[in-house]
């Protein structure tokens, strides 16, 4: 173990345990997680290859070896729920697993899918089939020319009376269906969403079951044009698919029927409310968030914290002796942000669950009032954690400088993944404009004098002009910055919808007229995602039942993530001077100051994530700080230096070489 | 030919042409660069396989041999000057070939630096050598402990008066060297830094050319260990190294001794100003600036231009038909500043380029007096353009969506080469801090009545308190532009050295003063080059001699430059009161009405990029428009989809698939 680590974790003022049990949800949760983590890398069956010198190919094949094992017999053999969402282990499944694994759609998606939208007799006839893997699934919803715009979908599935069939049709190139995973390979049936057409006309979408590889051969069905789309930026453990049906004919009973549903005759008929379909949308976001963005984070952070910590470079005296480049108030400003916002994240996402869990009993009972409020914090959450964690992996990666580029420092591993979720399960851009959209429509509530609650009641209360504050100290204060940030989000959104009512009284057309401030708009969501965040996570933190030193620590790392946006991104504070100057110096200078306070606690703080180095894969983040040698072991073992000499290269270079 | 893309190139109001031999420098520039282009390009050894499908290992291996065939036949046969940087073939040629490719240390580096250091006979010895590729070099600064301190490299050469020899030691696992280009399985020879002893004296870094492998047998010679660090986050067409030596001894010739040299007896005498060897370094910042960052912007420009022209998703009416992404405000705002951006970046570095060549010539003559301000605009243009680059590349991605994500768009390989550039050839914090240690210095220098000159004039300048606009239009402006950067950079200069004042008067030492401040330091470097760049395109386009509508267009892109800087980063603009909240709504509309106004000229914009389809790499972006066909085309020949079935990963489904 490197002294300098062994040093930095002397210096940590709380108790790291504590912490853990914390982000776990208990310590039984914690001895769980260790318990499943335990079983899975201690496999050698689910052992994966060191990453970077796999083709696409082989990374393909290694992750259907590898999670076939595991839901036909490990998981099984320890009894993991694995396809519900909500049981713990599926919690904790995902961090010992890579990212993203083979399978993860057909287990995630298409089995989940057949309940959200079939019938109990087509859930007992197919759920059991896919659970045991005796079939393999995708989900066939984004086509090659349609991603966000869900109603312009072109696939069609027309009724054939005379047949009692539905007739599937792909009409075009760009209607293929395009980029489901699971589908390019190893898939043998589609859950195809597509428009329903019976006599002669449309009813819109609707999802199907379609068989597309013969079970016996594993070839394409009649009609079936199927393959892989080709290598993608990462996360290519799955295949990703491309799908043409031309005339691909399959039983009426392979439509899925909980909420509508099609008689002998074609007569269409709705019989549920299918906005409940959409609950579960909310629900992979929220998830994607949790397993995918803030554990990428905290990953990135843990890498980052140990590194810079171990790094030496320069001094802060003449002629001294070098020091960890943590010291360095730059470096601090790269890192502990981010542990920050990783920790509030989580804090946020852990509160979003737990108000989704009620949502979806309120909505059981027939109660859908809060579906709006919902969709915009799902929604809003899922972008804006996204882009920060995009944006924080990147800083990350960079403030461990040429070795952050190596791929043995695992953290271009993390970016090149994690920079997918900005635009899958909804763009990003896209998801704000919903925001904006839910954000104008409360705001003309307030306007008509309806009360509004939750994630919202703020934009009815009354604000001070002014931010109090005259001291540094103040800054670090709560409810003073959630005022803040409470007061930009109001004064953005106001703007916008005074600058809406103007266009539309020029006479601009509605779809114009938002679309000539959507910049303004997008930002309004922003602001009022950013203060949900800020408020959450605070209110989580008060709430929480810990040792006063765990709490102060807490307290100080919400305060950081509320600091670091104002110091970063004034300008919406200052513009109708809500701060002043003088108001921002004091915060800057309150957030150098905080930056100096952590630096000590930085090693214990990533330390609490807890990811074990298997986990992890970093040379240089590791939990002993040896990044050296690790990185020197790595390069020794590189393929390229199987032999000294590499002949397949050198055949090139031989025949000029000048012999001395 | 895509319709769309059609009517795009109909509704240009300007000669593309004009602006291609514009940004090419002449009519015969765009000629001689077309040629080359078309020599490259259409030599079938010089073709490369499909991105994306290749092993790391496959990708050096190819490379080598391309670049080998390339320098040794092709190069010669076309009697280009591949080994001399200002030569006008060199400045087209990185766009034909890809970004990063093998023997580009050797040939960038290694060659260049043997004249930088080396005395005329040294010089006459292994230049021609290593231009024929007789012998192959590699630069070895960076090491494993090392990279921004160069001065405490661990590295020694110690003298041998015995028997005239140098001992080359890298004594302990953090000197190893790390990182050098062409080092890992190529290279024969090393240009080591290392410290010179000589009479158990340190007499500080020297450059010296160690033989590292056999020139028969190509194994690595006694006390040699050497070897690829393993596989890295992109450009991996080459094999970067490590190098470990270990008592490796050296003819005293080998030590390079232009501008110092040990006599026989092993006194060291300074012979030349080895500040001089800086200049060269500078000129690398410049080169790649223009080679790796702008062309990638510029790309990846013309691959999101493009493919926005031709993806059609929503409509701006109820029920209306759809309408390409580039109609709406959110997707012009993600890749109309960009595209000004790149021409204003590329505007930018022919100025420096110029002022660079005015420099040399000074320097040759003895006059080093624009030293300082020269390496502060080199490495703060190196640092602001890697950074703008990297996250304007980052953000053309997202704006294609799903498809930025497939390897096929040619993005995400833009994405990952230019992202290093960051970090090498200077971190970017680093450099910041070198820019803001010449501002201090001005500062002080102004403050003491003394003149200032060339770039940092302005600062001693007297401007206005308040910003003047009280209109839109006034917001094209560039002379009101400029004076708001001029503002902003003045202020954040003169409050950071007023606080650094504050805190020597508190008794803080220099270092420690420093280090609490560089976050502000940081912002104030930024301020200046960001200012630089404003200031320096708009003065270049003001001088071109152009066609108006041409003029018009630029002046244009000049001001959507800065005022995108305003209206994302209003802050420090907004702080001292410089622009109001009015002033600052002014300038947003003024910028939505701008990206309108140039919303049609979009693909002329791109296509004066003049990068053929070969060279983006992209189904997405080419020039026909054609996305969806070449897309289908790139899925159909994946390697994956040879045959129906995948038999490597079909052989773990198969036990267990259900059969009908």
């Amino acid at each position: 173990e490197s002294q300098l680590i062994i040093k930095e974790r002397q210096q940590t003022t709380f108790q790291v345990e504590e912490l853990i049990n914390l982000l776990d949800g208990g310590k039984e949760k914690t001895a769980l997680r260790r318990s499943i983590e335990q079983t899975i890398l201690s496999d050698p069956l689910m052992k994966t290859d060191k990453i970077g010198y796999l083709t696409r190919e082989q990374k393909y094949v290694q992750s259907v070896r590898r999670m076939m094992y595991f839901f036909t017999d490990l998981a099984k053999r320890n009894k993991w729920n694995i396809e519900d969402p909500h049981c713990p282990e599926m919690l904790f499944l995902s961090r010992s697993l890579s990212s993203v694994v083979a399978f993860m759609i057909h287990m995630g998606a298409f089995v989940p899918s057949i309940s959200s939208f079939g019938t109990l007799e087509q859930v007992s006839k197919w759920q059991p089939l896919a659970k045991e893997c005796l079939i393999i699934g995708c989900y066939a919803q984004t086509e090659l020319g349609h991603g966000t715009n869900l109603r312009r979908l072109e696939t069609t599935s027309t009724f054939d009376r005379n047949t009692q069939e539905f007739i599937v049709n792909t009409p075009n190139l760009s209607s293929m269906k395009w980029w489901p995973g699971d589908m390019g390979k190893s898939a043998n049936h589609a859950m195809v969403m597509a428009q329903l057409i019976t006599n002669g006309e449309n009813h819109g979408m609707q999802a199907f079951i379609v068989p597309i590889r013969d079970m016996t051969t594993h070839k394409p069905l009649p009609g079936v044009e199927v393959g892989n789309i080709g290598s993608i930026m990462s996360l290519e453990d799955t295949d990703n698919g491309y799908l043409r049906l031309n005339n691909v004919r399959i039983p009426k009973e392979n439509m899925l029927a909980k909420y509508a549903n099609v008689d002998r005759s074609g007569r269409f008929q709705q019989t549920g409310n299918n906005r409940l379909m959409y609950a579960s949308m909310m629900n992979l976001r929220i998830v994607l968030t949790r397993e995918q963005m803030i554990h990428a984070l905290q990953k990135a952070c843990t890498i980052a914290a140990r590194y810079s910590c171990v790094r030496k470079q320069g001094s802060l005296t003449p002629n001294g002796p070098e020091i960890p480049i943590m010291d360095y108030v730059t470096q601090q400003n790269k890192v502990i942000p981010r542990i920050a916002l990783a920790y509030a994240l989580d804090f946020t996402i852990m509160e979003v669950r737990h108000r989704y869990v009620q949502f979806l009993a309120d909505v059981t009972r027939g109660d859908l009032s809060n579906m709006a409020e919902m969709h915009a914090i799902s929604s809003g959450i899922k972008a804006n954690a996204s882009e920060r964690t995009v944006a924080g992996v990147e800083t990350l990666r960079r403030a461990c400088g040429g070795h952050g580029y190596s791929m043995a420092s695992g953290l271009p591993y993390l970016l090149l993944s994690v920079t997918g979720s900005c635009t899958y399960e909804g763009e990003n851009t896209v998801l704000y404009l919903q925001v904006a959209r839910y954000l104008i429509k409360t705001a003309a509530n307030i306007s008509m004098g309806k009360s509004v609650d939750g994630s919202s009641a703020y934009l009815a209360e009354n604000t001070e002009a002014r931010c109090s504050a005259t001291s540094q100290e103040e800054f670090y204060d709560h409810s003073l910055l959630d005022a803040c940030f409470k007061h930009r989000s109001k004064q953005l959104l106001q703007s916008v919808a005074m600058d809406l009512q103007g266009l539309l009284a020029e006479g601009k057309q509605q779809m114009e007229a938002w679309n000539l401030l959507s910049i303004q708009l997008v930002n309004s969501a922003k602001a009022h995602i950013e203060r949900y965040i800020v408020a959450t996570s605070a209110s989580f933190v008060r709430k929480l039942n810990c040792s006063l030193k765990v709490k102060k620590l807490l307290n100080q790392l919400c305060s950081l993530v509320a600091l670091h946006q104002i110091t970063n991104f004034p300008g919406d504070f200052l513009k109708d001077g809500y701060l002043d100057s003088h108001q921002l110096d004091l915060a800057r200078k309150a957030e150098v100051k905080l930056l100096q306070s952590l630096r000590h606690n930085v090693v214990g703080l990533v330390d609490a994530f807890d990811f074990r180095d298997e986990i992890l894969g970093s040379c240089i983040g590791a939990y002993d700080g040896n990044a050296y040698e690790r990185l020197y072991d790595y390069a020794k073992n590189d393929v390229m230096n199987k032999n000294d000499v590499h002949e397949e290269s050198y055949q090139y270079l031989r025949p000029h070489l000048h012999r001395g």
